[in-house]
């Protein structure tokens, strides 16, 4: 931290430092904050309706591919994650244990939960008994708790809000076709309402949820060059069946195990939105999970501003109506102060509207992304009071295009293909090597240990493609090459 | 229970066991299950869609009266419980604790939260410092846990669903206004929401939260003419302000205590929908909260099914056009036994289609409560299906009229004014009795070992009025006669 170098809102730059920046930004911009008790955090309202304005887009799009939300206990016996082989070695150094209740100690632990495919799989083995009961098709959105020592607000927290979707078919493509869909809606919702391009792909075994046959992985860029895993979809196959005892009948009379899946994007993805798009000057939301979209601030002194702001209030209902959300910034501060405080809050278009405009019948809209001059100022548009209900929806579209664009050409600028070590540890420590790997653990564990690089996934446009493996020589594995990068 | 008397669908008449009845129905109509924890609840979808549409109907109510939603950690250190003394004596002996987490003993042991005002007060000292900080309006909607030993789904499990509002106010007379504002949503929400009505008033003082100045609270009367507690709203005065350092500077540069509200609304009102509608025949759900509104039934065997189903599936887009929530049934199961399912499942509206109401361009809808003939069968109205999607939406509006009626007539039949101690018994056994009592601790004690009535509430509607204590004689406090029922 280099206090000496902060800006005017007292936040490290992000080219300065970017851990320090992301914690600081957190607090200042009143995202979130830290909890008494240690790992958790406080969600502050202008952080929680980023999260619900990204729960409404995932809600809806779940609710069209035809699931429906249910509610799961918090509370888990601990022996249930013991059916699960893989679940509980992944899953056991992180749970938090509840011993004792209403007074008393109790006979059985119970684990609070950290996902939740054990007891949804108890209560599925009651519901589900002929083909006819499927496929199920169940999310839920709910809290885990994953013990965590180092934790990060939003990145990694001890408590964590998020959607975790559990389905149960009847055979092996329709629960591949169902894992394959959800994550297909996760990259969806990344691009297209974070505006966060991102690397889709299957993660190599190492990688895989705890009891996951195969988990897919949506991984983004951020601003440091590191990856953040943004959701996931895993296809846990019969694992869950065999331990919970999920079967049906069939057609044909026969008793099977079904084949499930899980699916889960967290408010981590809050994390991913500030790390992938900030800027030395604060955050830059996306617009269609900005909670203001746009900022009006009305200019003026003395008898001036009463006019100012009845016309500024006006304007503010008029964009309101035309689905635009809208705050008008009436403090009695300077209008430098304020401006940089939209910024540092990452509000994507400001209105500025003085006097003189008030009779020129026109306001001054100013891009946190857009043109600047020579002096690092936003080119201001000047927009006629007449049109702006009208031309702001336009420009926050091409504001979300806009910030598309600067995350893929980030993104891509800072990948590439790379044939030998030296290039490669070079390459993980700015962004994403694309390199061939032998697909051995113990390879993996050696390029970890020697440049603090993992696999983040075999990316699904990959060309396909074979050569000799990055570290050992030995031929690569997977077909194509894989993304390796540093990751949070 | 009594198997031998259940109806066709295996649920004890209502009439006959209230407890059995709840109990068999709520499985049966799949609204919620038992969870593998004891005293945990697992809410399935056809249930927790009623919740999902209550919580869009509050949560539209407050954020138009000016609060933003957080999210509060569910973790809260177990020496913050204990700052606040009447609330520690009141929640310490409900209390999940967390001694274990990351595979180590913890130092502090956590508590899951049971309600968040300690929590809450932490944060609010460190945000708020001036009055220029302040109101503060938060809500949050999260899941919170109190140990219960005799555990009844949705009225009183370990884990529930709620939202929790936490405000913060400079002086006594704005909290008073926001404890009475939010208590009047509640009651708006009971009646033109859920069509309940509701008896609102004011907690005697051993009835109120533990650490509130004063609890507000919407009691409902359910079929067995007991009441249920359906949402509270209180004023904390300066108690959490002083136990948690909540201070700010005001306009004249003093530093005073804030003054704070908390109110609560729960998945306890899914059990109100339950026991206040509900018949024989199963579910009874009030129009604007049911997750299916009309059932569409195609009947026909043979070649014509076909026919009806297409033509079933068309209304079914004109009405969800129409924004009705419909649901076509087409299983290959008898008529009737689709009718009893659907009337289990307590849909509003049932709309029968069969090959010579195709003929004839119309369809019947038969109403969940409407008139009956003598054989006790629903009178089908015939509705031209070119006008059904126009008449669906105005049905729907004069079933929750009526519905709501009813239920008003059912809690004034079995509400009665009561002078003397045995008169007094007998109508607590069957509804509320609005009765003079003196206002002491000890007479109320003796009056619920007597006849397991409880002081509901001081009805705000009541007139003024005194008299002698119906219990001991002695000069009646409140100022007006109190409701006292049995209550769940």
């Amino acid at each position: 931290m280099s206090a000496a170098k902060k800006s005017d809102l007292g936040v490290t730059p992000l080219s300065e430092d970017v851990s320090a920046w992301y914690n600081e930004l957190v607090f200042k911009a009143e995202l979130a904050d830290r909890g008494p008790a240690k790992g958790t955090m406080v969600i502050r309202p202008y952080g929680y309706r980023i999260w619900e304005l990204l729960q409404a887009e995932l809600d809806r799009r779940f609710k069209d591919t035809g699931h429906e939300n249910a509610s799961f206990p918090l509370f888990i016996p601990q022996s249930y994650l013991q059916r699960e082989a893989d679940h509980v070695e992944g899953f056991a150094p992180e749970l938090a244990v509840v011993t004792h209740g209403g007074g008393k100690e109790l006979e059985e632990p119970l684990v609070v939960r950290p996902t939740s495919e054990t007891v949804i799989g108890e209560m599925y083995s009651r519901w589900i008994s002929s083909y006819r009961d499927l496929p199920v098709l169940i999310n839920a959105w709910n809290n885990v708790v994953r013990w965590e020592l180092r934790p990060r607000i939003f990145l990694r927290t001890t408590e964590f809000l998020w959607q975790e979707g559990h389905t149960a078919h009847a055979t092996h493509d329709e629960a591949m076709a169902e894992t394959r869909q959800m994550f297909g809606v996760y990259d969806e919702v990344a691009r297209d309402v974070a505006a966060i391009p991102m690397v889709k792909g299957e993660k190599t075994p190492t990688e895989r949820f705890a009891g996951a046959v195969r988990t897919f992985t949506i991984e983004g860029m951020m601003r440091d060059g590191k990856a953040l895993q943004s959701g996931t979809s895993h296809y846990l196959g019969q694992n869950f069946a065999k331990a919970f005892d999920i079967t049906f009948q069939d057609e044909s009379n026969e008793l099977q195990y079904v084949h499930t899946t899980s699916w889960g994007m967290s408010t981590r993805m809050i994390g991913a939105i500030i790390l992938a798009h900030g800027d030395d000057a604060g955050l830059v939301l996306p617009p269609r999970l900005a909670p203001i979209q746009a900022v009006l601030v009305p200019i003026g002194r003395g008898e001036q501003v009463e006019a100012v702001l009845d016309r500024t209030r006006e304007l503010a209902e008029e964009l309101k109506a035309a689905g635009v959300r809208v705050h008008v910034d009436d403090r009695d501060a300077s209008p430098g102060f304020r401006f940089n405080d939209w910024e540092l809050k990452g509000v994507p278009l400001r209105i500025e509207l003085g006097p003189r405009d008030l009779e020129a019948e026109h306001v001054l809209v100013a891009h946190r992304i857009g043109e600047v001059d020579e002096k690092g100022r936003a080119v201001k548009q000047t927009v006629p009071m007449a049109e702006l209900a009208s031309r702001v929806p336009e420009l926050l579209e091409a504001y979300h295009e806009l910030l598309l664009e600067r995350a893929r050409g980030f993104r891509d600028g800072l990948t590439a293909v790379v044939d030998d070590f030296d290039a490669f540890a070079g390459q993980v420590g700015v962004g994403f090597a694309l390199a061939f790997h032998c697909g051995r653990e113990s390879c993996e564990d050696e390029i970890k240990a020697d440049t603090s690089a993992t696999p983040r996934c075999i990316p699904e446009e990959g060309e396909e493609a074979s050569g000799s493996c990055i570290r050992c020589g030995e031929p690569s594995a997977y077909g194509r090459r894989i993304v390796f990068a540093r990751a949070y």
